[in-house]
């Protein structure tokens, strides 16, 4: 039996099983699940456990520790407001030769070499200063360093892909403190990706209207501003997740100018200072969903970039590993609620 | 360029990328990453944190703060063995009217009725034993309650697919310290599920043959015994993930006999006991992997159940949340080989 999408906040609410028109995934909201009790001591709040300056290698002073770079801003100045560098450990080398197709030898194991780029973005020179403390226009400049780093990267025919992303905080996933965020090129569209374009093909094709631009309702809403709105999305995968989305219909992220990142930063920085005040300064991570590279006009009108912003509050274990469907204790709807009322000073 | 699939020890190992039969997932096996690294502190080794007995109420005695019970072994017997019981947080209600297919209102918004189960399995009446600590005929009996439950769950005609999984130890997501898998069953056919039989069937209809049976290879053998093998998959998602198969082609664990479940249950202990050795007893996870239920008869000849054994060492973040992607510092022979040759005293 289907039930009405909307919470009633007075009754307890029964579980609900939501599908993303977007992600093609299926969230199980449980509002029960909140309450169990754990015999586990508490974790501690975050720990920053921050180098001290003088020894991380993505301090002003210590470009001489990071691999090569890539460009910085201001160019050509040693009072750099950020960088863009080689990542010393990448998971992906830019030295072997470009992948071809996935081999399917007789044994049904399908390889391709692992060629690609992997690249750090030194958000600021100074270790103390995490992004949301950067100016709408700092940030603006981060993510046009996102896409001027893609557009450099398109010139790469094998490059299918390329994901923008940040780790905050350890059990975030940052193995360094020093505010950065990462920009890997794939050989390959990732499964998540396919998944979700033709998640919104299929929507699109329903209903001849974009899924991304139809996200757009109410009582999901966070913030507006001219150009971009953000909402907790209608089945988000984890509690309190984010998105923010433009509002004019756009399949690719690196299409955004100098003068929307402004607007842009001042938005991200907004929703990153309710989630730190709200949900008490927890880890993140951010990803940008934008669409492959190369020749694909075809999926100009089904095709929307946003950005994706997920507090890290609760363990991926056995149930969504063995799955791929997720247990979200807090509807949507409440969430957006609590985080468009929360002032923010 | 498709690179050879097999990992030569002596030279430094550029990264691959590797597409998985079963599941159809793209993982990046990148040993240098392995190196990078963290100005974090470490984290502290596994602090069990355990409840004394008197407060947990899993432990025998305490059965009066438990939600009901669904059965025990022996029945009926005050001195049990095992008891499989409801979760008194459950992520779905039995108590609601089952759910029908996903109702896409105008909105594209599908939502169904979170009707399911939620059980969980108490493993051993004493709070101090593990799971590895349990004899195979033990470890057995706890498989025969999960399949034992399943066929009770079949029943229903909403039920679409049974989820048996474990979490042990606190970053691996376990809330009670107590030993205790859960079953979950679920009125759709989870993401993941619908993806690995589509995955398993491409290569039935490619190959002619099942791709589990094809993924026993002398490179990834850790153990074998008269029905079952264990093996490092061949594109394992995670460092150290396990699986064991039943060697004769099967589609559902529920099929599994009392008697092979004692053979499973001794493969089983002797794989968590080579991972706690080799591994400085890590946290984990293990999921079962099986069919759907109901009428699919048709998918009997490609798919084949196994069960998953992933340790918890990395941290999956922005690049993995992503993409779906998933980056592995270890390459699959590599694993087998240090987990078949670990002597277990
Ligand atoms: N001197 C130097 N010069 C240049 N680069 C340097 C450097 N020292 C360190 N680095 C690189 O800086 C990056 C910092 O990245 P993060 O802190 O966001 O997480 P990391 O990539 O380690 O892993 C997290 O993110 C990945 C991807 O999501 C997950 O696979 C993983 O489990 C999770 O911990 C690392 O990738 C590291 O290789
Ligand atoms: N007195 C009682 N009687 C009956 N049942 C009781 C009980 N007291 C507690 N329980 C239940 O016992 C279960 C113990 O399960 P686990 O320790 O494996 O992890 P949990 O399900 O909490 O969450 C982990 O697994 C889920 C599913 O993978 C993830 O969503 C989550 O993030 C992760 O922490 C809980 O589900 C709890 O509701």
């Amino acid at each position: 039996m289907a039930s009405s999408s909307s919470s009633d906040s007075s009754a307890p609410q029964s579980p609900q099983l939501r599908k993303d028109s977007v992600t093609n995934r299926w969230v199980i909201f449980s509002p029960a699940r909140a309450k169990r009790p754990s015999d586990f001591k508490s974790k501690s709040p975050i720990n920053p456990n921050q180098q001290h300056q003088q020894q991380c290698p993505f301090c002003i002073g210590h470009e001489h520790e990071c691999a090569p770079e890539i460009f910085r801003v201001p160019p050509d100045n040693p009072d750099w407001k950020l960088r863009v560098i080689q990542n010393l450990y990448p998971a992906l080398s830019r030295d072997i030769p470009a992948a071809e197709e996935g081999n399917n030898s007789d044994s049904g194991r399908v390889v391709v070499n692992g060629f690609g780029f992997h690249d750090v973005v030194i958000e600021t020179p100074v270790h103390s200063v995490q992004l949301s403390d950067l100016s709408p226009r700092e940030i603006g400049e981060v993510l046009v360093a996102h896409t001027r780093r893609i557009k450099q990267l398109m010139s790469y025919d094998s490059i299918k892909y390329v994901q923008v992303f940040k780790n905050h905080g350890a059990s975030a996933g940052a193995s360094m403190s020093h505010s950065h965020s990462q920009i890997m090129a794939l050989p390959v569209v990732p499964p998540a990706v396919a998944t979700r374009l033709g998640s919104m093909k299929e929507y699109f094709d329903q209903t001849g209207k974009c899924s991304v631009c139809e996200s757009n309702s109410k009582d999901l809403l966070i913030d507006v501003s001219a150009h971009f709105i953000s909402i907790v999305p209608f089945a988000a995968t984890f509690p309190f997740e984010m998105w923010i989305i433009p509002l004019d219909h756009s399949s690719h992220f690196h299409e955004l100018d100098s003068e929307k990142a402004v607007e842009l930063g001042g938005l991200l920085k907004l929703v990153l200072r309710k989630m730190s005040m709200q949900l008490n300064n927890p880890p993140f991570n951010f990803m940008v969903q934008t669409s492959p590279l190369g020749d694909n006009a075809s999926q100009l009108p089904y095709s929307h970039w946003f950005m994706q912003i997920v507090p890290q509050l609760s363990v991926v274990a056995g149930f969504e590993m063995g799955t791929g469907c997720y247990i979200n204790p807090v509807f949507p709807e409440d969430a957006a609620k609590v985080l468009r009322e929360v002032k923010v000073s």
